[in-house]
């Protein structure tokens, strides 16, 4: 099932899509993050059943949660050609075996829709670029979960765009403020319900810049698994009901490329999840 | 003035101290972050007038903001002294000139009350350690503030302790999980609000541990100044109306000794700062 959030007559509703995609079945929740908590994947057949019709003609698709509860969990250097090449743009050497978990964390006070805007922020932001990542989102609190149960856990997936200002990145030491620009988490175009896709996930992600195609790998190549991820951060950390996880990005951002391909104003940048959908947003 | 969240028949208030602080004037916002964002300082007073009393003797006083709208945002290495003892500790050179902000985020799905338990996490963390902080809270939403508006933003101030795992804070290259454990955010007594001393704050800020005094500077010796943090954060982040900024820790944190002391089970923690308060928090 794809839930998605979306606008019409200037209120915001959350809703399921119909199986051939020209519809939304509107279910009974204030926003996305209420749905999450207050409902299971299993009883949204239910719901629906009983729901009012808009035609997918009428209404404005955005973000799935345009106010993430808290800031986004992510993992960084989660794909081995991704390590390599942002190891190889530092300067930095590469060592197979060192790799340990970085998790860090990116803000959005609002995310940003499907097809919405990336602000340039120029004259604050050199090098920007473009991450696409599965996002992962919790359907209920976890604390101290063991590897084998986290299944039970995952409410959803979506697509992201982790967009990063790389000199803010670098500059401040800790990747934090140049992940969490206004407009710099793009996500959507709907959650895909666990039960949609076998566990763990395998999709085909890429993105592309002005329709070249520039990642490209699957989510199987995650280095720090789903499940690894939630039971090693849960054994310390309760997290809540919604927390969105990213989990990383393959090879292929701009500054992958020699030289570095990073965006400019008018650059449009698609993120794509096989079995999701694609976002497609625009540098301004 | 200073404000409290307290705790009285197993439900959750806000209130004000009275002048002697032995009673609470109650207001009338479900939480302090709706209080934050539905009133400003300066019509405090009005609501007072009317206000219900209770004695101090008869509620439990929590932490000011228990459930904190989102991660705070803390600054690293933000007092000179602590700097030094931080490189020192990690084995690096210490270059004064090449010192710039060190922006991370700290999650706390519950803060501690101001007398409440540092969970140990034992067999998860090693090098446990304590840094007091001044905790400054936003007033109202933030966007490309100039640092000489900074001030009209600012709501009050209140005292944390920013407790640190020092191996997962160092061994997974970003700091956010090392700072973030549940249990890991003591906070309290109480906000001081800004209209309660001149601003900036230079106020002495000190730790204990066990009685033995280790922190003692002023939070006029912070490198990034208040004024520099916002302005420079709101430069590309919309910075929301209750947001809480950890401004970095003095010298004298467990690190900074030789050998160091780092904090175990049945440790007393006391964080103080001149006119807000003391919060005094045993590891369990």
């Amino acid at each position: 099932m794809k839930l998605v959030t979306y606008r019409l007559a200037n209120q915001e509703f959350v809703g399921a899509l119909s199986a051939d995609e020209t519809a939304i079945h509107t279910l009974p929740f204030p926003d996305m993050n209420a749905l999450i908590q207050g409902t299971t994947i299993a009883t949204l057949p239910a719901l629906l059943a009983d729901a009012p019709t808009v035609s997918m003609a009428d209404v404005e698709i955005l973000s799935p949660i345009p106010c993430p509860l808290a800031d986004a969990i992510c993992l960084g250097m989660n794909y081995l050609d991704h390590a390599k090449e942002a190891a190889a743009f530092n300067h930095q050497s590469f060592d197979r075996d060192a790799m340990i978990p970085v998790y860090f964390s990116k803000r959005a006070t609002r995310t940003v829709d499907p097809t919405g805007i990336i602000p340039r922020h120029a004259g604050l932001v050199q090098q920007l670029d473009y991450e696409a990542e599965l996002a992962v989102i919790l359907g209920k609190d976890a604390f101290n979960v063991a590897e084998e149960d986290v299944a039970d856990y995952i409410f959803g997936y979506s697509v992201a765009n982790d967009v990063s200002a790389r000199v803010l990145q670098t500059k401040h030491k800790q990747f934090y403020f140049g992940k969490s620009l206004d407009g710099y988490f793009p996500m959507g175009p709907c959650i895909l319900t666990a039960d949609s896709v076998p566990y763990p996930p395998e999709l085909a992600i890429s993105s592309k810049v002005n329709g070249e195609l520039r990642q490209n790998s699957n989510t199987n190549q995650l280095m720090t698994t789903i499940s690894q991820l939630v039971a090693n951060l849960s054994r310390g950390m309760t997290l809540k009901a919604g927390t969105i996880f990213l989990t990383g990005t393959p090879a292929g951002v701009g500054m992958g490329f020699h030289p570095p391909k990073f965006l400019e104003v008018g650059d449009v940048v698609e993120c794509a999840i096989e079995s999701i959908g694609t976002i497609c947003n625009t540098v301004k």
